[in-house]
């Protein structure tokens, strides 16, 4: 016959899927009544608006239905006491408490120097390519005054979830991982209008006071120039190293090897260098035109001493896609081979952060 | 026969071209020696490196010679003391003693949120065009960390002049004078890893240490973005106004509403939207094509509530012609009404600020 420690034993099967800790463990099961063939389940989640909610509830309802003589199972749920929370550990949310709980893989940014590259399009291609993959990969727009990353991936805007461990980004279509100050605004064309010091202090909570969880790839997406949102995340940051984007100018290629300097004297490693715009197709005749003017991304990654990572044509197909929020539906033909080349150069991040929880199973 | 006081008469006529005084009332005339047919005139400068020096004495030399009787004039120089600059009121160079004397007719900022539009090159056009037409120009480059007004503007490098009146900015070929940290530096590629409040001070200083002389126009090419160095020039330069620069992306509107929404909360005129980018001609078929997708710029100005100025295509014939320091060899013909457009709507500088030199003429 089914007892209580039948069903709890059971129900250490059941891991929480954001923990990695069983329900028990977690002290989440409060009672367990069992009538006849049927079996009442009180737990108490870390928050109600869990997103993984149902998701418990089904591996509850899978593992004790599967017991022999049980018919029916009933899960009632309730939301842990801070105290209840505090004891396994999570506690009430602190600054910077999803720090210690996202584990990065890899961690690369992308910079231009200059925006006139169109960076952020190459920062939402590389992503979305690793995804194709099946790795978890996440994009933090460090773009605290021009951020353009959340337009690109969501057609209907999107919000930050919530969690026990901090607030959550939301995912795109394929299961990329956004984090963007336009996900903040009330409107996407309020101007956040801050110093440096907000905008580093911005970037900062970005990476510790959102749960990201695990990724195999975050990609930083930083602003054009050396200042404050470069300097913080070169400074705070664990980073694998940096993917240089420029285009056929050579005004592009002079202020690229500005930021190839800054990268240098901060010790982050250069990954390679892309070339973005570098010709137009002519979708009538095939000619290719330079209308940028010829490259020299070739002779500007010799003169940093970086490898060449590859060229990408301007396709206005990625404009219109990238405007509509859908640059997930882009075939990428041509950058797949590129991030191919970059992914193989791209080293753990310098100082792996690992998940407390894991680290504890 | 000609005496002292009959070449010191003449003498009367030769102005400062800087200082708008003539050389006897400045006390520049140290000496005045006549032997027979020829004079020979001891002259202090308030620099001997002051770039107008060879203006000065051919001013000298073509008044002299005029004496009936004279048949050679020799020049002799020496610099000013600090006790003989006082005296003429320009004393040893202060901070900010320049911009009592710097005098803007109207201050015009170039902004676009966004890098990728290339807002650089229509502050360069909207100065060319205006040299063109006989004005007094000068761009104030404040993108202090990724700077390229002046390889547009010098195919062999440009360094900053010296005056006692403080440091001049280089004219280029047209007589367009730039102010940029590139001029500055030991190495273009060099970078500048400044946070904020050094960007900022930078800005200041190149309004209120650099001596610009006397300007029909001073254009602002701004950095992308909504932090230090928009909002110092918005809170501290006094604004005609500012010229949005959009590109045909939807999301390069979204940017550029962000630019405009700070404008307004600055309280800084909008002067109107330009789009660059437009279109592309083909050279061979004459087909125009949208390569970054179809226009919004109507739109984005509708919605802002600023007048629309005009579309720009892509031209590979500028790119060439920037990368070569030669963009005043550029025709500009798609720009000029543009620019016209501008200038119709834009103020005299709101706080004007008189050069003193002037006001004691």
């Amino acid at each position: 016959m089914v007892t209580e420690s039948v069903v709890r034993r059971a129900l250490e099967e059941v891991m929480d899927p954001e923990l990695h800790k069983s329900l028990i463990e977690l002290g989440m099961v409060r009672q367990v009544r069992i009538e006849q063939d049927r079996v009442k389940i009180a737990l108490a989640l870390t928050t109600l608006g869990c997103p993984l909610r149902d998701q418990i509830i089904g591996d509850v309802k899978r593992v004790v239905s599967a017991l022999e003589g049980i018919k029916a199972v009933e899960v009632e749920l309730a939301e842990m006491s801070d105290e209840e929370k505090r004891r396994i550990g999570i506690g009430v949310t602190e600054e910077g408490a999803a720090e210690k709980l996202n584990d990065f893989c890899r961690v690369s940014a992308v910079s231009s120097g200059k925006g006139v590259v169109c960076k952020s399009l190459v920062s939402g291609l590389l992503a979305l390519v690793l995804r194709r993959e099946g790795h978890q990969v996440g994009i933090l727009d460090a773009d605290i005054t021009g951020p353009s990353i959340p337009k690109m991936f969501f057609p209907d805007g999107a919000r930050l979830g919530t969690s026990p461990l901090g607030p959550m980004p939301p995912q795109s279509e394929s299961g990329i991982k956004v984090m963007s100050i336009n996900l903040l605004l009330e409107q996407e064309d309020q101007a956040v209008i801050w110093r440096g010091p907000l905008v580093s202090g911005a970037i900062k909570q970005f990476w510790g006071d959102i749960f990201w969880g695990t990724l195999d790839y975050l990609i930083v997406d930083l602003p054009p120039g050396t200042s404050d949102a470069s300097l913080t995340v070169m400074q705070s940051l664990p980073m694998s190293g940096i993917v240089l984007v420029s285009s056929p100018q050579d005004l592009a290629g002079m202020v690229v090897r500005k930021a190839a300097n800054m990268a240098r004297q901060m010790g982050t490693l250069i990954l390679g260098l892309i070339e973005n715009m570098s010709y137009f197709k002519c979708p009538d005749t095939g000619k290719r035109y330079e209308i940028f003017g010829p490259s020299h991304a070739e002779e500007t990654a010799r003169r940093i001493g970086v490898p060449f990572l590859g060229r990408l044509p301007i396709d206005p197909e990625i404009a219109k896609l990238c405007d509509a929020g859908r640059i997930e539906d882009y075939t990428a033909n041509a950058f797949a081979p590129i991030a191919q080349e970059l992914v193989k150069r791209m080293p753990e991040a310098r100082q792996p952060i690992f998940q407390q929880v894991h680290a504890g199973r």
